[in-house]
């Protein structure tokens, strides 16, 4: 018996079960629905057991005086410890439901219609969560096997949707445990049902504040105006300065570390069927594209570092005129990054850069709330994204193309603390709804994600030596 | 008897009358104390009748809708027509007092006191008006004459401290009974106590709004961020490109009309002894002068015309980062302006300032709420500047400077729609805090105020025909 066909046999089984998971509310943002976090840890674990995974583990996260919200290991060795090792990560939690009322079905009674089935955490992230289960399942099928040709194991947090606070402490506190040759995530988008593809990074983020202040109090204009430096003007030249007349930022270095895009991906972006008019019509944009001179908007949203005025006040900005040289000035500013960009190492640029531009008589300070976000990123030509294209495109019988997406907080922890290269294997649509009322999973596509889960097995068992050789 | 013998001797009955007018809290801000204005004007127009004018109105304000408070018009002719007729302006209406906890005296109940007179409008304004009646009189008793060298008319306006709403339509009624061959304004400051000088400026105003708008709604940073237009970079653009690095304003045509700097002003502006250290502490500024590169702090605030942001908002500005793109930005903008800039054409030049900046995909508009203050100048050479000068110098007996100061409404209005030029003939202090608790005036220089007046006369009918010769 072939994958597919296993697929297409189990389908209906792994609809059913799919949908009695999906009737458990796992808001993580929801203290009063942590007990149903704790339930769908444990359907889920129930189910992994069944499938034949010999070591389920509920894990429980945080700290006595903070706890969180559990995590579900599963590890099925293979026979040869010279097999690789592939790590599976995913989340059971949901995002809030909240407006109920736009609804068309309740969000924890999955329906079914025209092949979709709704409910909240359909795809994100519950559907490609389980594609893996029936997936391991097939896959041993086809090869008449009782253990996987790669050692699969399988992280299942639960804070996903809250922002993962303990989940970098659990990877190193299980980092043992975790060690893996491979990092396969299960929570991303394809281009569209028609056009597979899998994304290949994630930019990452790091926010900062610029606090300005000029004199001690409010100043009357008709008095001192033109003759002491206003902080609303330093703050507009800072942040004018903050891009060049090509659109890239001026910061010392922002641009050391950057990866440059390579060819191979450039093409493959390229050939992606974007409709930039209907973008800019979705951003509700007059139909201007901006921004890095060099790049397509593809390639700006996807590849390249931003640095982004989210807010910025000073002054009077109430109803009428008030003639004054305002005491202070702010701004909150954010940077998108891409590999391998340091969140830190862009804070202390943005520092120096308004050290030294701030005038005298202007006190300038920078603050920056946390640690930012790393970038994540898998070369398009790596092994382990050449074995997940391979094992979508016979998932899909069609050529698989590449993406990028957000930044998201797991992703670079992964890769970062239990070093290993990621790839991204997901069948979401942008059309999901995903955090949305309504969200619906494309059930031929959870299908799809199953296939190309078993054939990944495949795949990175045979580029074996490629995947272990840092071992 | 000279002019100095007669104000001596008439110094008690000077203090004594101002003291009753002090008593009258002819706050204009106040719709409850509109009587007390109305009586103020009344007791004005007794006390010039008393010093001897032949002609005392009282002129209702406004529009029967609208009915302003009352101004007083008086009118002494000269003997001949041929005189110069000089038209003196002030104002009988006061300030508010709050908070009134601070007065050490109570404001409607003048207080003496080393030298000090204490009453809300002690120097702003009555004390400053009063003067011209003693000096009025003591010309007349120097000269032994029954009418004035130069035919004097004095207009004493009752809503000056309310923005002088009904004063420009009063001009505009009135202005054949208001024909002059100079302007004399009693409303200024001096330099100090021991540095008489004379305001030959003040700055206009005129203010606007920029609006931008991008997108429709705020956008999600990592989606768009570096592949749309931010509306608050733009606005950081646009209000960094207001000034070159030299300081000066970059709108097209802002300095075509702007009145260069007579050298003769500008040396006597350096003579000044002016303590830049201690204005900057009064500002609140660690020590940094900034602003318009060739001119000195003096003339920068005085001389220079500005373009100053007085607030700016726009996207997140609460706790916490939010990482969009936001939809809006905006930005409250004053222009200070010098002779002879007009703010329409000001606010003009901003609008195509910003049309020609602002890209695809960002609306922009800027909005002008009101019609501006043009600003006010006199010539440092020239005759009424010139007569007034010696007239002060005679009172003080010591060379007298030039200052300049912070726009106000009337004084444009009185230079433009009445056609004459102005000299500001006032001995205020910067320290007698008007608009704040405990006012005070000077009795010795409210003394010499009154001298200057009467050595004007002189001086003004000695300049007669270079005076009259625009008639």
């Amino acid at each position: 018996m072939d994958v597919r066909q296993y697929v297409d046999d189990n389908a209906a089984e792994f609809f059913g079960a799919l949908s009695q998971w999906l009737t458990i509310p796992s808001i993580s943002a929801d203290p009063a629905r942590h007990g149903d976090v704790r339930r769908s840890a444990d359907w889920l674990a129930a189910h992994l057991r069944e499938t034949g995974f010999p070591v389920v583990e509920t894990w429980e996260t945080g700290t006595t005086a903070a706890p969180g919200l559990p995590a579900v290991f599963a590890h099925w060795p293979a026979a040869s410890l010279a097999a690789p090792v592939v790590l599976v990560y995913g989340h059971h939690d949901v995002q809030p439901v909240e407006p109920l009322a736009e609804w068309e079905s309740p969000p924890f009674e999955p329906a079914r219609r025209d092949g979709q089935l709704l409910a909240r955490g359909a795809s994100d992230d519950k559907g490609q969560v389980l594609f893996h289960a029936l997936g391991t399942r097939a896959a041993l099928a086809a090869a008449g096997a009782d253990a996987p040709p790669v050692t699969l194991k399988l992280l299942i947090e639960g804070e996903e949707e809250s922002g993962s606070p303990n989940f970098a402490g659990l990877l190193r506190e299980q980092a043992g445990r975790l060690a893996c040759d491979v990092v396969v995530i299960s929570d991303t988008t394809m281009w569209s049902a028609d056009v597979p593809s899998m994304c290949v990074g994630m930019r990452g983020l790091v926010e900062a504040e610029i606090h300005l202040r000029g004199p001690e109090r409010d100043l009357h204009s008709g008095s001192f105006g033109g003759a002491v430096p206003n902080p609303l003007h330093v703050l507009a030249d800072l942040l004018s300065g903050l891009h060049d007349d090509s659109g890239r930022v001026t910061l010392p270095g922002f641009y050391d570390s950057v990866l440059p895009l390579a060819r191979a991906e450039r093409e493959l972006i390229a050939r992606l069927p974007f409709d930039q008019k209907a973008w800019l019509a979705d951003a509700g944009n007059s139909g201007a594209p901006a921004g890095e001179a060099g790049y397509s908007t593809l390639e700006r949203v996807w590849t390249r570092p931003t640095a982004e005025v989210n807010g910025m006040w000073g002054g009077h900005t109430g109803p009428g005129g008030k003639t004054i040289i305002p005491a202070q000035a702010h701004a909150k500013l954010s940077f998108r990054l891409v590999a391998r960009q340091e969140p830190a190492k862009v804070v202390a640029a943005l520092q120096q850069y308004v050290r030294d531009a701030a005038p005298p008589g202007i006190e300038a300070a920078v603050t920056s709330s946390g640690h930012g976000v790393r970038p994540a990123f898998s070369p398009v030509d790596s092994v382990a994204v050449q074995a997940g294209r391979r094992a979508m495109q016979r998932a899909f019988g069609t050529e698989v193309l590449f993406t990028r997406e957000g930044g998201s907080g797991p992703e670079a922890d992964l890769a970062e603390i239990l070093g290993a290269p990621l790839v991204f294997v997901a069948v979401g649509l942008d059309s999901d709804r995903i955090h949305a009322p309504n969200e619906k999973a494309d059930m031929a596509l959870l299908l799809k994600g199953a296939q190309a889960a078993a054939y990944l097995w495949d795949e990175l068992a045979a580029a074996g030596a490629e995947l272990t050789a840092d071992r």
